[in-house]
């Protein structure tokens, strides 16, 4: 039995939480939030007990933890976690910043716990499958990946204004999703953007809607498209052609109805969200976590994964910001 | 080069025209038409004569009839045509009565003459497809056919009068392809039918609204649906399940656009009606036609298969008529 | 909090279990099953006591009582749990025979506790949608029910002798459907079928392959095939033909993935079997029956629901053994 | 009746030659080609005359022109035809060199007769269905334009060595079809390549995978991918998403049937290649000719698109081969 430790009881917390309680060999033995209400409750529903954080980290009753807090906060969890010798599962972004991201991967190394970067949509079953297919050679090698992703409306401007940016808080998913299926690491990237949706989000100094080039050594290309705005749901289908054939994933919608009238076949919009679109992801990754630290199995997307995804958010925004090409080390 | 006569130049004769157009080795030698200016019209279009029809029977620059006048002329059409060695492509109904039918087969298999059923939707390319890969053993042995047909409104109550019923005029295409897919002839038939969508069609006693359901000997099962209604368009289907899966034909729609709006994911409407959506199938039942007579293959569906048909279209109405299953010899 | 008690502890008790655990305002508080082993596990599961039949429906503990045991004890446990006031929420069929049904409904009536018929595919997300939708107005009236239900693989020889046969085991999931969607009572039922799939079923006196058609007074026709072979998953569909248009519910596929080859584009087979395929709707129905009974709202499907279903079951059975309609009151 | 004059007989003239004679309003008029033979295959399926091409174009019974020859006999051939006073229907590139294309311009203005580039698949029923539809603002605003345009195999290298490079010869349609799509000019161009399928075509200095970001004035964005392979058939797909929604045409498939087995649901392949894929954009295309000549409508896409789609494809090679992102005037 893994008993997990909760740092950070707020929605993302609680998504772990539930996966957690449906996992035969884990249970959150405790739970941590600097705000007393959402951690008795969440303490409630699972049994767990409520700590202070660094008591949490410190407890011999807790094997791993889970770090769902504010971003500004990983870096002294990680440390700290680390330094007690506990299996690490963190939230994205590691850290805003790269460099502070690379002390980080020395003090899990010096400590040799496990730590899994949590890109939960890797365990999407859909994503997972189209991965799983690439790896078996069903399309041969990779050519040209393409990656659409959508919100269904964009974040308040105050969210915007902490967020680190777009290309930051948003594309970094897909950004680690390009290096998923991609299979090389990038070593150019291209970056536009606008400011379509809401022009308060320009006047904020950030994008709206944005599309990424990424070349890799071997010429693999990758295009991706952003967007904080989609009527039809919560866009969210990648692409991969391959020397032998094509595999898709299409967005999940809500239902399998389709009605037939004047105007034509409808179906239902894609579902909302990212908690229902990713419900299936959310609980994978927690199952993965869990599996791979109890049976000594390596843990993937590890903390190398968060450093490069986020050199990749980062050299998108530089190349936003000049309009140029940036080549990667 | 195979000279053909058309006997009708209405809607169906001119689309058998420019089908015979598209042919390299045919070329419409001659129209006749009860009226001047539809024979008059077509033989500017094709550079064919117009003729009486006797005469263009006679002609010896004839080669093959295609019959597309009203359904009581048939019969005659078919005598002379046969008596006087012309190959026959003749539009379905053969004729309205299995009697008369049976005189017909006398008369062509006393001539000798290829003679064709036009159940056009044989060779539209989807079913055609579908009856191929059964052919092929891609499903194994047939089990269940289901077969959806739906016009998209219903014709005039005078059309109705004078057409035998919604089970010969508009089921019997579905009952021939019952026949095509079941690859055995049924030995029962049940019919149930309704007026839902036109009380006129009702008080003029007939139903536009069917279902009937055919077993074979071996156990083999067909559903089918019709309607004299769809706001959707041509709604035309086929799925056949077998022993190792399932083959199905969906619609045709207009164009492959879809739309995603907050209403959900919308495609174009099924293609209109059967001239839009069969216009392929009438190009390639005359192909085989004019490969067959040239060829001399055999030409198929024959006339045997108008009178099976027609059986089966007899069948389902006195099915319906007494509320009974109606047992075939 | 609605204290449940489980009377079985076999797979579907599990089922029902789980969902209880996911319902904010009720819980397992009590479990019995003939044998030890699986109620022992489930108590420990969900924290429930291990207790007898007799004394679980008797405890002052227990508001409501679910039955998942063998059909043939349904009878006994409907009366007792009736007789102690419980809120009943039974596994279907009710009973094999439709008298002893009527025998269930006066003893719930008597004693005025709310019953469900768990007819869980009423809950399915995605035929729960296509029935709101009819009953909202969308298609207008209802003219053609088409349901297709087919399983993966046939039950054991076994299985089938004590199952009733394929109209009462199987098809009466789809009987109830197809009352779900008519909105209009069957007025007569006309049944075939045959032994395609395992000989062994039929020299048991069963079929394995099936259909029937239902009309109700205002002549509206529902077709439903049923198969106990699908190689491409468990085959799940519904489709409505109203006035106005067309509303189907398609099968719900193991992922949205789509490979595309020289072989062309294919997706992955429809989900499994029943427990993958329903478990939303397994979620769903529990979830209104807590509801309802917390809030005294009716809970639907009742008994008589059940009545019915097993009413048109034997029908279809007289039907295909007869060969012949049969009238129903 | 329109007269037109045939200047190439090759595939893409015989493709003409039968649209127009589906035309009401159109003849073939005069053919020419260097070579005899199809020039008289041509005429006598046609009716034409075989003429020189200079003849051809001095012809008094010729109206209007279509040229279909080698792209560098283009600009002598619209000189001529200006001065001749012929209305010219050209394919596509007008020319290799964007300067001599505003030769070719002011050869037209000059001689203010009606010019179009045969940008054909602005006049695909699916893409042209799509622009209709922004233009009439289902979508509002556009936002970002993703083009997928994949051949199923590569040319021979021969034909790549004088063909321009990929952007000129094959991307240029998709540049097209952005400008067409996007409704502002792009403002810069962004390309990446790499010889992926076939090492012969990059020792001939070109690449046979590709992708190219566009932005316009106002921020909008296009993404087009190219391959010179496509295992499934010829891949084709567009798509847009604007501010109240998206509109994308998939690809029209052999047809619309679908078989399902253990291994899921499969569909036909993509039509193989562009006579398949574009039969109704070529008759569209020059029913749109005939028509807007005949009745002094303007002509589209006309000269000035065919040089902007030049400028992109040359903006593109130049992006490529130096590694930078390219201004637009």
């Amino acid at each position: 039995m893994l008993n997990i430790g909760l740092l950070g009881c707020g929605r993302i917390g609680q998504v772990h939480g539930r996966s957690i309680s449906q996992i035969a060999g884990a249970r959150v033995a405790a739970v941590a939030d600097a705000f007393e209400a959402p951690a008795k409750a969440l303490a409630e529903k699972t049994g767990a007990q409520v700590m202070e954080a660094a008591a949490l980290i410190a407890s011999a009753e807790v094997d791993a933890v889970v770090i769902g807090t504010p971003t500004d906060t990983h870096y002294d969890l990680i440390h700290a976690a680390a330094a007690a010798g506990k299996a690490i599962f963190c939230e994205k972004p590691v850290d805003m910043s790269a460099d502070r991201i690379r002390d980080c991967i020395k003090a899990v190394e010096a400590a040799g716990v496990p730590f899994m970067t949590a890109f939960n949509r890797r365990f999407d079953p859909n994503f997972a499958n189209v991965q799983a297919r690439i790896a078996a050679g069903e399309i041969g090698a990779v050519e040209i990946v393409t990656i659409q992703s959508r919100d269904p409306s964009p974040p308040p401007v105050s969210y915007i204004q902490s967020s680190g940016g777009l290309f930051r808080d948003m594309m970094i998913h897909d950004l680690d999703m390009a290096r998923f299926l991609l299979g090389e690491e990038p070593v150019s990237v291209y970056a536009v953007g606008a400011s379509l949706v809401d022009p308060e989000i320009g006047r904020a100094g950030d994008v709206d809607t944005a599309a990424v080039t990424l070349t890799t050594q071997s010429g693999r290309i990758c295009q991706i498209t952003n967007s904080r705005r989609a009527s039809y749901g919560y866009d969210q289908r990648i692409e991969v052609h391959g020397e032998k054939g094509m595999l898709r994933a299409e967005n999940v919608l809500e239902n399998t109805v389709e009605i037939a009238t004047a105007s034509g076949f409808r179906k239902a919009p894609a579902q909302h969200f990212f908690l229902e679109r990713y419900d299936a992801a959310y609980r994978a990754e927690m199952a993965h976590f869990v599996d791979a630290v109890i049976n000594q199995r390596p843990v993937t997307p590890g903390i190398t994964d968060g450093l490069r995804a986020q050199i990749l958010a980062d050299a998108a925004t530089l190349s936003f910001e000049k309009g140029t090409v940036i080549a990667l080390g």
